[in-house]
C-alpha cells in the first residue's frame, strides 16, 4: 500500500493520493488501491461525501511513465499490458461519477495529465491559486482522449474550447479555469482541503437519498436519450422519497425553520 | 377552475398561474388545467407565441403539498397517487418544450421547486429584478431530479454547476442567474410581463413556420444520435419551407428593405 | 472550376471561399468542390491543418438562391433538386468534422446563413473585428435548423442562447461572439487569415497522430451513448500510440526540454 491515505471523519471520506516524492504520479498500485476505495464507497452507507487531494506541493502529475509503459510489472504482451494498464486509469474515472457520494475535489500546484481526468470527474472542484491544469497530450505524441477527459472536458466547457485547449496544450491557471466554471471556489493558498472540507461539512447538513439520487439522476441526465426518459428515472426516484423518514423530518424542520436532522432513513 | 388564466390578444396566448394566496403552488387541478391548455396548443395554427406567468408576488412556491400527498383526492393507492401526481407535473414541463411555439416565462419573486422545472422548459426567461429560483429539493429530503430539472439544468449551465447548485440547494438571484445565462432579459422591477410580451411582439413578426420549425429542431438537436441524423431533419424541413406562401413574402420583403407579411401559408 | 482556391503550404491546407463579387454565396458547384477537398484530406498524410476563409469583405453570404432554387440546373423534379441542394451544404458541414485535421475558420465581415454553420462546423474560429454571424432564417419563411445550425449552436453556447438567437434572428458582433465563446481569437482588422495561419504554426508543432485522434475523440464523445463507451475509444487509441514512432521523441523532447521533431509514424 502507501499509494493513497484515507481519513475518515463523521460522514467525510477524505482519500489522498500520497506519492509526493514522484509529485502524486499514478502507477498501477495507485490505479488499484483507488479502484477498492471506490468499490467499497459503492456500498458504504455512511460515507456521505467523498473529497479526494493530493499530498505536497501538487495534486497529481498523471501517469507515471517512469520506468517504463504502465502495467510493465506482468506476465502480458505489451498491447494487452498497456491497454490494461490505461483501462483501469479510466475506470477510476468512471467509478468517481458512479459512486453515489458527491466527491469534492480539492486542488493546487499540478493538475496534469490522468489527473485533469480525475479532478474533472468530481462533482466539485475548490482549487488554491497555485492550482494548474496542464494537458499536455498532443505534445507528447499522445491524444487528449484520455481516462474520459475528451467526454468530460467539452462537457464542462464546451467542444469548441475543449478543442483549442486539447490542441494547443494550454495550461489553465486557476483564474481561466474558474472563468471557465471548472472550479467551484477558489480558496486562499494552500487552503483547498480546508476549504473542501468546510463544503463537505456543508453537504452533510443535507439529506443523504436527496444528495445520492441527485447525482445520479445528473448523470444519467448526460447520457439519457430524452427528457421523457429521464422523467421516469426522476419520478420514480422522487415518489421513493416520500416512503423515508428523513422527508417529513426535513418538510417540519423548514416549516419550523430549524436545520433538519437526516438519519438516511 | 380557477388555476390558471388565459389571455389571447392576437397570435399570443398569456397563461397566468393563478392561486395568489398560495403563491401559485401547484395543485393536481392545476397541474390538469395546464396539460389540457397545452394540449390545445400542440393543434393550434393560430397561437404564434405563448407567455407563461405568475399572478401575485412570485411566479411559482412549486408543488402544493399542503395538505398531504399530490393527487391525494383519488381511490388509488399512495404509491400510485404520488407517482401520478409527480409524474403529471413533469408531463408539464415535456409538453412546454413539445409544443410547436416558443414559449416565453415572465418571472418576478420566488421560482420555486416545480416553478423552475416550468420555468426552465420555457425557450426564454424574462426576470424582473426581484426574482431568485430557489431549489431547496436536499434540504428536504427530496432529489433535485424533479419534474425534469435534472435533466435541464445541466443543459443550460453545464453539469458541475448544476451540481453545485443542487447539491447546497442554492439561491440564485437574477445577477447570478443571468451570468449563467438562465435569463435572457431582466425587466424593471414589476415589468417582467411587460417585457416578455414586447419581446413575443417581435417574435409575432417572425415566420410562424420558421419558428416552429426552429424550435422543434433545437428540441430535436438536443437528443439526436449525431450530427448526422440532425441534418436529415433539418434538410427535410428545410427543404417543405420552399413549397409554402410565406417563403417568397420573405425573401421579397428582404430584398425590399421593409418588414415581412407573413400569413402562416 | 473556381468557386474556392486552394493553398499547400508545409502542412497548412488553406481553403478560401471565392466568389467575392456574390459575398462568397455558396452555388452548388462551389459545394461539389469543397466536397471533393473534403473527400481528398479524408485519406491525405500529409495536410495536418485546415484553414478556411473567405475571398473579400466576407468570409461567406450563405447559399446562392438569386437564378432560383440550389440545384435547378438537374433533370430533377423541385422537392428533389432542394433537398439535394440543401443536403450537399449540409454534408460540407458533416465533412469539415469527420476529416482528421484541425480545421480553423479565418473570419471578416458577414458570415451568414449556411456560412454560419460552416464556420461553426471549424473545430476554432479566429475572427477579426468586422466580422459579424447572421441568421436571418426566420425573417425569411425558413428555419434556422440548416445545414447543422440546430445541432452546432446550442451545443457551443446552450440551448437557450441558441434559441434567442434564432428566434430573434440575432445579428452578433465580434464581441458577443467572443463572450459566447464561439470565437477563438480576435485579431487586428483584416489579420483574421495571418492570425489563422500563425494558429495553424502552432499546431504544425504538435503531434499529428494526438491531434487527429483528439479530434475524432471530441465529434465521437459528443455523441457517445455514455462516458464508458468513450473510454473504450480512448483507450484503444492511446495504447495505440505506444506503438508511433513519435511518442518517444515526444517524451525525450519533453524530458530536455526542447521542441519535439514529430514526423508522423
Amino acid at each position: 500500500m502507501g499509494g493513497i491515505k484515507l481519513d475518515r471523519r463523521d460522514g467525510v471520506l477524505t482519500i489522498t493520493l500520497s506519492r509526493p516524492e514522484r509529485l502524486n504520479a499514478v502507477d498501477g498500485a495507485l490505479t488499484e488501491e483507488m479502484l477498492d476505495v471506490l468499490n467499497e464507497l459503492a456500498r458504504d452507507p455512511d460515507t456521505q461525501v467523498v473529497v479526494l487531494t493530493g499530498e505536497g506541493r501538487g495534486f497529481c502529475s498523471g501517469m507515471d511513465i517512469q520506468g517504463g509503459d504502465p502495467g510493465q510489472e506482468s506476465s502480458e504482451g505489451r498491447v494487452q499490458r498497456l491497454y490494461r494498464g490505461i483501462g483501469r486509469g479510466g475506470e477510476v474515472t468512471a467509478r468517481l461519477r458512479e459512486i453515489p457520494q458527491p466527491v469534492i475535489a480539492a486542488l493546487h500546484g499540478p493538475v496534469a495529465g490522468m489527473g485533469v481526468s480525475w479532478a474533472l470527474a468530481c462533482d466539485m472542484r475548490v482549487a488554491d491559486p497555485t492550482t494548474r491544469f496542464v494537458v499536455p497530450f498532443v505534445n507528447l505524441g499522445l491524444s487528449a482522449g484520455d481516462c474520459g477527459l475528451s467526454w468530460l472536458l467539452p462537457r464542462l466547457v464546451g467542444p469548441a474550447r475543449a478543442a483549442e485547449i486539447f490542441y494547443r496544450a494550454q495550461r489553465l491557471d486557476v483564474s481561466r479555469a474558474e472563468a471557465l466554471g471548472l472550479v467551484t471556489e477558489v480558496s486562499a493558498e494552500g487552503a483547498d482541503l480546508e476549504a473542501a472540507h468546510a463544503l463537505a461539512d456543508e453537504l452533510l447538513a443535507k439529506s443523504p437519498y436527496g444528495l445520492r439520487r441527485t447525482k445520479e439522476l445528473l448523470n444519467t441526465a448526460l447520457d439519457a436519450p430524452g427528457l421523457r426518459a429521464q422523467l421516469q428515472a426522476e419520478t420514480a426516484v422522487q415518489t421513493l422519497a416520500f416512503f423515508t423518514e428523513d422527508l417529513p423530518e426535513g418538510m417540519t424542520a423548514t416549516m419550523e425553520k430549524r436545520p433538519p436532522k437526516f438519519k438516511n432513513r
